[in-house]
């Protein structure tokens, strides 16, 4: 089959083996995947993955046990043993011996084809589109923004940064009507206009804001947007961290320390309330596809996806 | 009266006007004053502070409201408004328009006599040595570590640093007798001697340690700590900041992302429990002295709070 691979001469479309489906797995046929920030880190030596990338996927089951045979399904991207003490202590996501689809010691979903346990899978209803269905991995990301600390009502919340997981952690946001306020701080108009549709308040960078935010989510991945956020914070205000940072990076600490400010990194979510997100229609990450390509344009497909301006690049069947 | 005064040419013992209370404050006389990091940071610059030296203070009340005249007493350095936001929502500390005593906008206690709102002060009962007391302050942004986040019995505890801050916290630990592990990860042996003979267990920085600590406290300072507590944290585990770090610090912060990590900035500590771990012995600070000067000395006992391996350096009548 074909397949997205990041190898020694980085990204090809190439000729792979069929995935197979060993005991506790299953096969899909990708209906649509999608390329995320965290590829485009890859291909630049992030994680030192090599193999196929990928791990936004929604897909048809072809292979493996007889109940899921032409189900509609979307995969968790952490493949854990589920016997660990992590495991057991119900953080799967952080089993040591994990693999993760297309990001650690496991092929993608760039791919005609992709083998995934049958643990990962969920069930996607008739009315979520495949268009919608693939946002469920991203989209769990956003939500699980908030499983630690979620904004109590009356708080004024800001996000930084509006990129593809920026905006989406604010549809997320847009559905609080008991916030004071819920804004997006972001570089590009055409972006913020898609939250403003959405009833969310929007600034761009260079805009002076009121400080005393009780809770910031930090979605840039740039060390700037931190040194933004922890100016903008209130004391004992909480900071997300949902965006890695290059190593290096000049930071001053010193304000979490003065403020007691709580910095909660935040990673992976659960999928379950994120396809019932988008059954119920409470986010429409839609508007969000730039562009769609087909898996053997994925080469062209993945440099668009690079490119400034642009968000959610989709390959489609 | 005399005081160590900072000003443009450093760090000076001066003669300065007798401080005065206006309503709401009291005069101390200073029994015995101890020098601290942070004043050792000020002389460098940090805060950009002019003015009396010293935030940790025990005396005896000369001026002030009947009641308190002749009482003993200690003094919080975090001088509020008791009206804004902040303090009505039970963090004073917090408080915006705060000064702090010999640190922001307020002469401090190295010196004869001081001037604190009387709001800060707490008596000190006789079971308490001088000595013992002037470690109050310290001894509450010590035991304020673990405010947010107690450790589970069970968990395993790292403090790394053994200065002043990281052995008042050890000597905390100490009477933790649930913890799997409590460890002070240091640089010099006979300060973690100090903390052997309290049943710690301690280890020297070159020391191979087992990962997975289910809390770490940061208390050196130095960017390098920072980075060992994100090796030795387990996923979801709690890092707790208790010091401040120069500004442009390199630092990779993505273990905070990925492994999900709660990072909670920790300051000042209430008074009351400090005094009441004192008075029943359940920490004995006074092993951190390393000297004691009188106010006439007060600029060679400053010089000696900075020499590489000394702990406290006191003031004392």
């Amino acid at each position: 089959m074909r397949a997205l691979v990041m190898g020694a001469d980085g990204v090809r479309l190439l000729e792979r083996d069929e995935p197979r489906a060993p005991p506790g797995e299953a096969v899909l046929e990708v209906r649509r995947a999608g390329i995320c920030a965290t590829d485009l880190e890859i291909a630049r030596g992030y994680m030192g993955f090599s193999g196929v990338l990928g791990h936004e996927v929604l897909g048809t089951v072809i292979e493996g046990p007889s109940d899921w045979l032409g189900a509609r399904v979307v995969s968790e991207i952490n493949c854990s043993c589920h016997r660990c003490p992590s495991c057991a202590a119900g953080a799967p996501t952080h089993c040591p011996t994990r693999t993760v689809l297309g990001i650690l010691g496991r092929d993608g979903a760039l791919a005609e084809r992709v083998a995934v346990p049958v643990a990962n899978l969920h069930r996607v209803p008739p009315e979520v589109s495949d268009d919608a269905a693939v946002f469920v991995e991203p989209l769990a990301a956003a939500m699980h923004a908030f499983d630690e600390v979620t904004p109590r009502p009356g708080d004024r919340v800001l996000v930084i940064g509006d990129g593809k997981l920026g905006l989406l952690i604010g549809l997320v946001l847009a559905r609080r009507g008991d916030l004071k306020e819920a804004r997006v701080l972001g570089r590009h108009p055409a972006k913020l206009a898609i939250l403003s549709r959405a009833g969310l308040s929007v600034s761009l960078a260079s805009e002076v804001l009121s400080s005393g935010y009780d809770v910031v989510v930090e979605a840039t991945g740039q060390p700037a947007g931190l040194a933004r956020g922890l100016e903008l914070i209130r004391p004992r205000g909480t900071l997300i961290l949902k965006s890695t940072y290059a190593g290096g990076s000049a930071l001053d600490l010193a304000p979490i320390v003065i403020h007691e400010i709580r910095v909660l990194g935040s990673r992976c979510g659960a999928f379950p309330p994120a396809v019932e997100a988008l059954a119920r229609g409470w986010v429409d990450p839609r508007p969000l596809i730039s562009d769609r390509f087909e898996l053997r344009d994925a080469e062209r497909a993945f440099v668009r996806a690079g490119e400034p301006g642009v968000l959610k690049v989709l390959l489609a069947r």
